[in-house]
């Protein structure tokens, strides 16, 4: 797994998919750096005017709500629906899902259009799979990621999906399969944005990769590794981000194999 | 005073405070890292559909006017009287008040609801204080940050608030006190949106500690320390911006009390 | 030329020019920054309720169609219809004309308005020209910068205007001359909006020197040459961007002067 997980990293920087991003403001600058330090091209729009010729020429769809209000839960729909029809992947980041009834509410909306990985903190995976609303503290995670493995499984099975869940350790969850990542550090999360970067490298690895599972388990595992092994060099949160972009431009086949902690299990 | 504003950063630390944000798109980035450098949590959202729950789990809103269109102002509007009828604490920052009726009359009705925190340069105070226009240089400040300290006593005085005018010299003034920070560096004018951060961590500020004054003498103190012990380290404005994101992060006691410099008075 | 060159980039130093940004999400920040950097004030925003006295202000306009919808393409259109009527020079960058009908056909309005400066990469230069559609590989260029050349002289003469086509090699094109500047590293690609910043970096030299054509060569040749020197102390594309930043403020003109490479050519 770990040398096919390497293969696919390589694939990115030699196909050089185009992803769509309908994301928000926050991280549109690292997020584009993301994924242009690992190879892919990013392109960043919500014209409705301009979408289907977008979506004909782009690679996958990043859909991230981390900024929403009601213009850009439109286009979203608009983009996730297009891609859908046209059969190609699209990655959703329900940011802050269980925070507010308008963002779980327009979480589930976007689910109809069949998400082809989605990826969240616990609290947001967990919000999705209830009901009904659960409390959050904004957009971080309380939960650990563990408590969300079983909501995890009912939305992956449910919507024929990869489920990503993001924290301590990550999980990347099919109807048929289940991966557990060990890599990471806590400075992570004082940097804004890093679960958005994996949502948005998820949709490089879908664009070039129709082994989706494969691909979302590669994307996390970069991730992972790359800020696990950015920390060691960095002094705090500023650097650190730095560190991440000039790794995921420069990791090496022997850093990148000997440092990834990946379990891999099949599901009943 | 020194070793109290330092029990203020490490509260910050402790209580983790969730700070809302309405901002500007240049400045969102790097205000939700020295948001989240100093153990803070940002959310940013401007949608109308969320604003009441959002308001009732944040501990703070941070309002900043820089990328000001008639529909960020009604959002700017609804979220700071929504916090004004809660009695949670709201920071404005009236970027560029002076330099277009449009953004005077802006600043002036956000004054309607009682800013806990006005921070600005000597320029936007001035024009706050003014019944007319002050000519303005774009969003930097012509004037001297003292020119300002008149006005700024005006305003802290009829609003019951605590004005931060910043420059050379810092000066956080209430209706009965005054203090003034001699920290920072010159170079911090060539990062772009060093300003608004020091409004960002007056939020993170005022969202843990109820003393308001000491809140926003803290949060200024430590970006002005910060920032000049950042700048000893720094090639240009690039490294800055980083080393400043690092420090927040980590700046250890005697570091920042064996730098800070600040006078106070007792205002008649 | 050389020299001539370095004496714009301290002018812009030493006038200090105000210059309006209607640019793109992903690059207001590092935009922002650049020009603060090399000692130019930005100034954001998009609302037309402050735009004529924001233009009246404002020494130059830079137009970047980045992240493009119908509400900004209106914002776009008013400021640099107030620009043109003025008589202050403005910079039009038309990202991704080319990709969709929508980008193509706004940029050809924005082109009624007189820019005095085009910065584009190669593949957006020839959608310009051409009547119809050419296919676009998202905002990156396919083509090389010297396919564009003549589309470039076609542009200049017809507009009476300066064509900047960013690329391995830049070119500079008005009615009577050509500039060929070849700094620069391909690493330079894989951080988000460095094209982006040579048009901003536009904005400032046309915005504190009347000859346009002369200023555009010398924020071209600014940009190449740091980029270029930049790179040799940078392990990845977020030590890059940091160093670019760093250098655009530090720049000495023993390094500048013996590092640029150019070309001047007479146009026939």
């Amino acid at each position: 797994m770990v040398n096919k997980i390497w293969q696919n990293v390589r694939t990115v920087h030699q196909k050089n998919p185009l992803v769509l991003n309908i994301t928000n403001f926050v991280v549109m600058n690292t997020t584009a750096n993301a994924l242009l330090a690992i190879g892919a091209s990013p392109l960043m729009s919500k014209a409705e005017d301009e979408m289907n010729e977008l979506a004909l020429i782009s690679n996958a769809l990043v859909v991230n709500m981390g900024t929403l209000d009601r213009e850009w839960i439109e286009a979203m729909t608009l983009a996730s629906s297009i891609f859908n029809e046209l059969g190609k992947p699209w990655v959703l980041d329900p940011v802050g899902a269980g925070a507010s009834k308008f963002r779980t509410v327009s979480a589930r909306e976007l689910l109809k259009n069949n998400p082809t990985v989605i990826r969240g903190n616990a609290s947001e995976i967990i919000a999705l799979a209830e009901a009904n609303f659960s409390d959050s503290y904004g957009v971080d995670s309380k939960h650990q990621s563990r408590d969300a493995v079983e909501a995890g499984k009912k939305i992956a099975k449910q919507y024929h999906t990869v489920v990503c869940i993001t924290g301590e350790v990550d999980y990347v969850i099919s109807s048929t399969k289940m991966a557990m990542i060990k890599n990471g550090h806590k400075m992570m999360t004082r940097v804004t944005g890093l679960g958005c970067t994996s949502t948005a490298l998820s949709g490089a690895f879908i664009g070039s990769n129709s082994n989706y599972f494969e691909a979302a388990v590669s994307a996390i595992s970069l991730i992972g590794v790359v800020g696990e092994l950015a920390e060691k060099q960095s002094k705090g949160p500023g650097t650190l981000q730095m560190n991440i972009l000039d790794l995921l431009y420069s990791i090496s086949e022997e850093a990148f194999t000997s440092n990834l902690k990946i379990d891999l299990h099949e599901l009943p």
